[in-house]
């Protein structure tokens, strides 16, 4: 920690604190006892350029663990997974002299278009932010800062450093803050990173009510906001609004501008001083780098957690895991070379890389291998790889097909969701020959499995598992490890049927969220749209029956789930119990369900375990935008287990007290409003039969439908329109009854 | 005329004309030659007040002819009807001495639950401004002014009062302002009424963009802005923004805020002389009352107009037109209480009332009844009214099942889109026991046809027609009149489905139009979802083809479609050609296809016509809201003739030149612009190899995907990230280049 209060120092030596030295290091003040910070990409494993190489040799930095990256951990439902992950970029990140991580990206999958999706875990803030506070407690127990990013609302590529994310408070809260608020609350990331986006109109980096009113104010965070990197738009407006440290420096141009603002007395000087002081604070985390990289062990953690993150989406007749015996046929490019991880920020150069068709080898007995594509793109020889990759399947007891995306990288979204249509001529060619086929998918993003799903026996989604992918891959495919992963995000049958069609990724500089909370699963389930896998899909090797739940009250609007599970397969397996709440109850419109909490649990054969998983408050809650707080309406909620979300195999309703249901009355309240009230309604009735003409109320009995048609009207303006002598002081006893 | 100015008179006379008298008129100002007018409902009749009625007797007012209601109107597709219709209206408002209709109303119906969709004519803005252009030329020919409402972004009752329309300006100008934008400029209403709603927060009665800027400002509105009755929350903001006229009167109470805030210098008296100037001005359309209503005349018109606005929507084996020997059993109580109109503000006390039952008996020979169910509710006599109907229908040739929705009313928003299940178990029972079944369906919105369309042989869409209902079904149904109406709104398989399901009808005073200019048609088109019958679709007796299209430019962005159709089959009937345009030109994303122009024609059997239609430039043009203009984009663009909005017949593509496509560069547009602007790109990369040291060249070309990842920052950012020492001057004369 600072030996002085840095807020003592010279205007200029502590607004030197406030951005970098250069592109990953900030400014020391030795007199005042500050070290200079590293922070550098993350998030699911170190980044950290070599000295001396320019910043733009992006992809030339120093070996270290390339982790599986976010897309394959939200897949995990396992929040160890999550936190070993983060212990060991944390132990690497010392090892190397890192500070601060930059990390966990936990923004939601909004569309599977958005080229960065393999950087974050899902489509559910719960999933997103129970992972993420994870990763931050695995990290920054090594002593090390991370860096929960990009807040807020960044979910897209296109036009990042532009686009307004035009999106209402509701969504804001219930979606894509909460990830982050679960993080900040339970977790105490270091440091927050801006989205480079705009929100509203507002650029993040400049935006008060999120970086101070929310992140500071109701969340409490104590740490340092930092901008993405080349993200700040006005420097003087940002720091105003709560950004503390901006990053890359700017050889001193912003730090100038900030002292001429406060001496100009348009800035005041206790925002300097409270983000120097809170940059100072951080610089107590920095260490001697030291020790070397434990590469072996972190290579053997790699292939441990990436096999947790592999689904098994389908596997029509146990055809996995394969039969040892078996003559097994390899084929596809991306067997040789690997897809582990994507391009940008978080692209790491691994201390070793597994090879899928190598680690196949050393498992199975006897196997062949096809290219049949080219991951270049298709080249002449087209039709000659896939007639190789056909007669070498149609030998073999089993194919397995390699398949994946185009590559993804940070800044540019995808524009479909397809497989390249030489992968799909491949799988059916295969299929076709094979006597039975598998298919093993990399990629970070949704891929579309129409036009081949049907034909082939298995599918693994291996997304981007890291550098141990092809290690973790032959485990599952061999059953060395019982396949546990589940769908983070749903697997639509077409792109056009995905919430946010029509608005992705916006024109003109505004990105419209017109699907409201309904993201994801919240979407396909409410409007009963068919998928091909919803969230939450996952099969095993073994099979898990969900004997009782019983839910108990456990206070004002908690409650526990009682959920008994038994494993009555053959295999010792890894099971996700999922809890989700429907209701209906309350003024704004519900999604269909929504995951409030989960837990993942190992059973042997035969053996049954009842878990308890709690319900708080927020579980029932939704965010009500006009009392500014989260409000449990009255009613009834169902408590549900399901084996994903759509398939549900256990509920239980309970009735809530909650918050009031009532709001107060006032000449502003509609009419309607006024008459459906418990306590009021009645007596306005009456005092309305007595304040009128008999030919009015003559003419209301006779269309009652006149009422309602006016029922959304303000009362004042009902009152003066129907002519009734209604006294001031009636009203006002009316109104404090409604109190 | 007033035969003075009257911003010359003092100012609480002006002030006077700016509110009514009471409920349906204003004030006159006799020295200055100024008359009260009668304004009043509106549209599709008169519905006049008796002197001396309470207004609250809201349904006790002077018979007139009940015309058909505008979404009957808007199934006609046919202008002519909406002209017709409203000249008869005109002409019965002299009579009665009525100055102003109100009328017509125009929304867009954003959803099929939207209370009033029975008052609004479709879902596409176009086919609604043709059709409301044509009403108040009608209507206004007879020296009657017309109230064009209502203005705008009213597409819901529930809490219409207080209710915020979210909407971008984009979906604004396309969608929910083109209808007025119309109307005003080609038909010159001479009053145009506000909605009670806010848009973007702001209530419509306060909306100075809307009211002055776009309305006066852009469209040249010269005649009055009116309140929706009880529709302003603050009458001095309300004025300052261009509303001229508040009504009802309120006893002098807001004339006196007006007159204080000139006085205390807080409202401009200007605002309050222009006001009085429209009003005074309006004055000078009142004449006598005069003459009868020629209550045969119209009547026969009515049937006329009505039959013009039947929908076949099915019509297996051609079941229809009904063979008039056959042994026809008419069901269903709405045969005999016919439901022709809606309840609310439009509810016309008409001259007489077809009834559908004896308007059949006397066309037809054998003609039996059953009541089938009862229109108030499900009694105990539910099984034997089913039992009796069932034995009717099995006794027939044909059975005729009359069925409809529940009653809509201004003010209540639907909540769903079913037939009363007991309508629907008839229409399976007597579909079972009949040997062909007809169903005729009554109702102001779109009703589901699923559980029982497949197992009926012809279907009728017979909205609400007006009075004469009865007698235009009866000439549809035995061919008298052969049908050419076509749907002006989708129908769905499911609610679900629609557009705006998710946010309709909003939540916390705001309802957001998350779904943008994807209304409708253009919704179900551009995500390929399948509907039981899309927008445009209608059949008739005989059949058309359509044998040609040519389409030629004719100016700037202007086309001519020549199409030639032909009536293929046995009967006279009346055809619209539906002309579409689809494009993916321009950086906005446009609709599958949008309709854009449509005429209606008469053919005799055999008989070919070559028919021109003209293409505008806004055919082609999207809203541009950075250009705040319309803009055509350079590019291609298909013409289609269609069956309906699903299916189309006929297509030519064209190339526009547009409008220019770049847009100049500043350091604020994102690095992706400047690299790929035709001009400056080139030489923009030539010139960052140049100023870029040999280490980050070399970075940069082993990583072009680095490039594309940084595409959105703004240039200013790039190269101060970049390092890289670019002048000025050079920068400069590259923005100049991309002017």
């Amino acid at each position: 920690m600072p030996s002085i209060d840095p807020a003592g120092l010279p205007l200029e030596q502590k607004v030197s604190l406030l951005s970098g030295r250069d592109f990953w290091t900030t400014k020391p003040v030795e007199a005042a006892g500050i070290a200079p910070i590293v922070l550098t990409d993350g998030p699911h494993g170190i980044r950290l350029q070599r000295d001396g190489t320019d910043h733009l040799d992006f992809y030339d930095s120093l070996p270290a663990t390339c982790l599986p990256p976010a897309v394959a951990v939200g897949s995990s439902w396992d929040v160890e997974v999550a936190r070993r992950l983060g212990a060991a970029v944390g132990r690497e990140a010392r090892a190397l002299g890192v500070t601060v991580v930059l990390g966990p990206g936990v923004n939601i999958k909004r569309s599977p278009l958005c080229g960065r999706n393999f950087e974050y875990y899902s489509e559910d803030p719960l999933l997103a932010g129970m992972l993420g506070a994870a990763h931050v407690r695995g990290l920054q127990a090594q002593g090390v800062g991370a860096s929960v990013k990009h807040f807020a609302a960044n979910n897209q590529e296109t036009d990042r450093m532009r686009i307004s994310a035009d999106v209402d408070e509701r969504t804001l809260r219930e979606i894509y803050l909460a990830a982050f608020e679960r993080i900040v609350t339970e977790a105490r990331p270091a440091t927050v990173m801006t989205s480079y986006n705009r929100i509203n109109g507002t650029p993040a980096s400049q935006h008060r009510w999120l970086l101070t009113d929310v992140l500071r104010g109701e969340w409490g965070f104590a740490g340092v906001v930092v901008s993405d990197w080349g993200g700040v738009n006005d420097r003087v407006a940002a720091l105003a609004a709560g950004l503390d440290l901006q990053m890359p420096g700017t050889g001193g141009a912003s730090d100038a501008e900030i002292v001429r603002a406060v001496r100009a007395g348009a800035l005041d000087e206790a925002h300097v001083d409270a983000s120097a002081r809170r940059v100072a604070a951080l610089s107590g985390l920095v260490t001697e780098a030291g020790g070397e990289l434990p590469v072996d062990e972190h290579h053997a953690l790699a292939r441990e957690l990436a096999a947790d993150c592999v689904v098994l989406l389908r596997n029509a007749d146990g055809v996995l895991p394969l039969a040892r015996p078996s003559r097994i046929a390899v084929i596809g490019d991306l067997a040789t070379s690997p897809r582990f991880q994507g391009g940008g920020s978080s692209r790491i150069n691994p201390t070793r890389v597994d090879v899928p068709l190598d680690a196949i080898r050393a498992l199975g007995e006897s196997v062949t291998y096809a290219q049949g594509y080219r991951t270049d793109g298709p080249g002449d020889d087209r039709e000659a790889l896939l007639a190789r990759a056909v007669r070498t399947a149609a030998a073999a007891d089993v194919a397995i097909v390699f398949a994946g995306v185009d590559k993804e990288t940070e800044g540019v979204d995808r524009e479909h969701i397809a497989l390249p249509a030489e992968q799909v001529a491949l799988i059916r060619a295969v299929a076709a020959a094979a006597p039975r086929t598998v298919v093993v998918l990399a990629g970070g993003g949704v891929m579309s499995l129409e036009g081949w799903h049907d034909e082939v026996d298995a599918i693994l989604a291996g997304w981007l598992l890291g550098q141990a992918a092809g290690g973790a891959i032959a485990d599952v495919l061999f059953g060395v490890v019982n396949p546990s992963g589940h769908l983070a995000e749903t697997i639509p049958l077409r792109l056009a049927d995905t919430p946010s069609y029509l608005n992705f990724p916006g024109e003109a500089g505004h990105v419209r969220y017109g699907e409201g909370v309904m993201v994801g699963y919240r979407y396909y389930q409410t409007v009963e749209r068919t998928v091909r896998y919803p969230f939450g899909h996952g099969l095993s090797y073994t099979t898990f029956t969900t004997d009782a739940l019983e839910v108990s009250l456990t206070g004002d609007d908690t409650a526990t789930a009682h959920v008994t599970v038994t494993n009555t397969g053959g295999r010792t397996g890894r099971h996700v119990i999922q809890v989700y709440v429907a209701t209906a109850a309350g003024p704004v419109r519900r999604p269909a369900r929504e995951l409030r909490t989960f837990t993942k649990i190992t059973l042997r054969p035969g053996e049954t375990r009842t878990v308890d998983l709690d319900l708080d408050r927020r579980a029932f809650a939704y965010y009500d935008i006009e009392l500014h707080r989260w409000v449990v309406a009255p009613g009834d909620y169902t408590i549900q287990v399901g084996e994903n979300s759509a398939h549900i195999v256990a509920e239980q309703s309970v009735a809530l007290t909650g918050d009031s249901g009532h709001r107060p009355l006032s000449l502003d309240s509609p009419f309607g409003d006024w008459l459906h009230h418990p306590v009021v309604g009645p007596q306005l009735r009456r005092s309305l039969g007595g304040g009128m003409t008999e030919q009015s109320r003559k003419a209301l009995e006779q269309n009652p439908d006149l009422l309602e048609s006016i029922s959304s009207m303000p009362i004042r303006q009902v009152l003066s329109m129907a002519g009734t002598r209604f006294r001031d002081e009636e009203l006002a006893r009316l109104m404090e009854l409604s109190r």
